[in-house]
């Protein structure tokens, strides 16, 4: 195999740069969507279905679903529970359909249907999900989901991980530069992750919400070998 | 004087996220825009115009305006020279009006010209541009100008260096991940400089046209203290 193409998108407003057909998508959003996707497969759920809009996680709803939703960190008030990967438990998900829609992470995964595969990384799942891409042979692009189009640190540090797994294995190569920069800040963080992630914005506001029990269990690595990917309009267990 | 904020936003693709018509706004565009730019101020400009596009290029072309064009680090057929700080030399430069337009680095300038002040920033006028900031007592908002959307390494690291300045200055603070990302980064570069950005995308294109002989250049500190401004559509030395 030829080596394949690497890249990070740190925001999801400069995906369209980074597109493209034939690439497998790995969307990172670790505080917390992503996160809860990966806990919520580990724990059994069926599907999850990505809603983008307040408006069609409403109409989810209606429609049956059991629904998880939040903006900015407050659960939509006719949400079953919000975006803590604590809510997604085997008692809750088991065998169920989800709705889920938040800030920043299930936009993105809407926005990236157009590539050839999305999956879903996190810490949680971050050797599972680099084997698999090891073995597809197809270039890749890690998108961060960002706060509301801007860059965020533990999303970054992530995608570094990530990027330096694939890189390590020989199959990919890189000339750009945000894989550069996240594999460095990673560098500069895997001694103390979660020392490093406290600078983070996102850990401030989860703090000021009474919301950030959950983040040393985000940052822990390969609780799970699932594989999280988009099909059709829906995420299913690989 | 209170704090102000300091944000660093990685490409022009997301600068609606940190548009603020209160802010002082610094455009980095290291190879190869902004050093130009100060280069040409320090050898005795007029002023410069930013245009956008090639036809407004060609229309001051037209209008009898000196023209310096380029797009992908080729010079437009119709303009007088291309990109390169040594292009703008004082016996070219000095005293003319000079219409200027590249690839990445003009646009941002235009779309940032909603913001309260639009001043360009490189290793060339760092310290001069720190210290004019320091005294202006207004949030900050540092923009790379990238590569086509994409984040680039060498205008994050400058980034990065103008920021760690201001927040040692005590009169900024920030909750800005990339102010923390961009500051780690320089932190990881500087004490091999020209060295870290050899793995630059730009630095790779630079060299396959044979127009890398600036980079050095590009990279030294404090070359002049000329603090160009934009007023009104055009850049005039503070």
């Amino acid at each position: 195999m030829t080596q394949k193409s690497l890249e990070i998108c740190f925001t999801p407003a400069a995906f369209e740069a980074h597109a493209d057909s034939e690439a497998v998508v790995v969307v990172v959003d670790v505080l917390r969507a992503t996160s809860s996707i990966c806990t919520a497969f580990a724990n059994g759920v069926r599907e999850i279905i990505p809603v983008a809009t307040v408006e069609e996680a409403r109409e989810m709803k209606a429609r049956g679903y059991l629904l998880a939703a939040e903006r900015d960190g407050y659960i939509l008030d006719f949400a079953d529970f919000g975006n803590s990967p604590f809510n997604f438990s085997p008692e809750r998900v088991r065998g169920r359909s989800v709705a889920y829609s938040t800030t920043n992470g299930t936009g993105i995964m809407k926005q990236a249907a157009v590539c050839h595969d999305v999956v879903i990384g996190s810490w949680l799942n971050l050797s599972a999900l680099c084997k698999w891409i090891e073995g597809q042979d197809r270039k890749v692009v890690i998108v961060c989901a960002g706060w509301k189009k801007r860059f965020s640190l533990e999303d970054a540090v992530c995608a570094g991980a990530i990027a330096e797994r694939l890189l390590e294995s020989g199959r990919f190569s890189t000339i750009c530069d945000s894989v550069h920069a996240a594999t460095d800040l990673w560098n500069v963080a895997r001694n103390d992750l979660l020392g490093y992630i406290e600078k983070a914005a996102q850990r401030s506001r989860l703090r000021d919400k009474g919301l950030d029990d959950c983040i040393p269990y985000c940052h822990t690595f390969d609780v799970t070998d699932v594989i999280p990917v988009l099909r059709g309009d829906r995420l299913v267990a690989l």
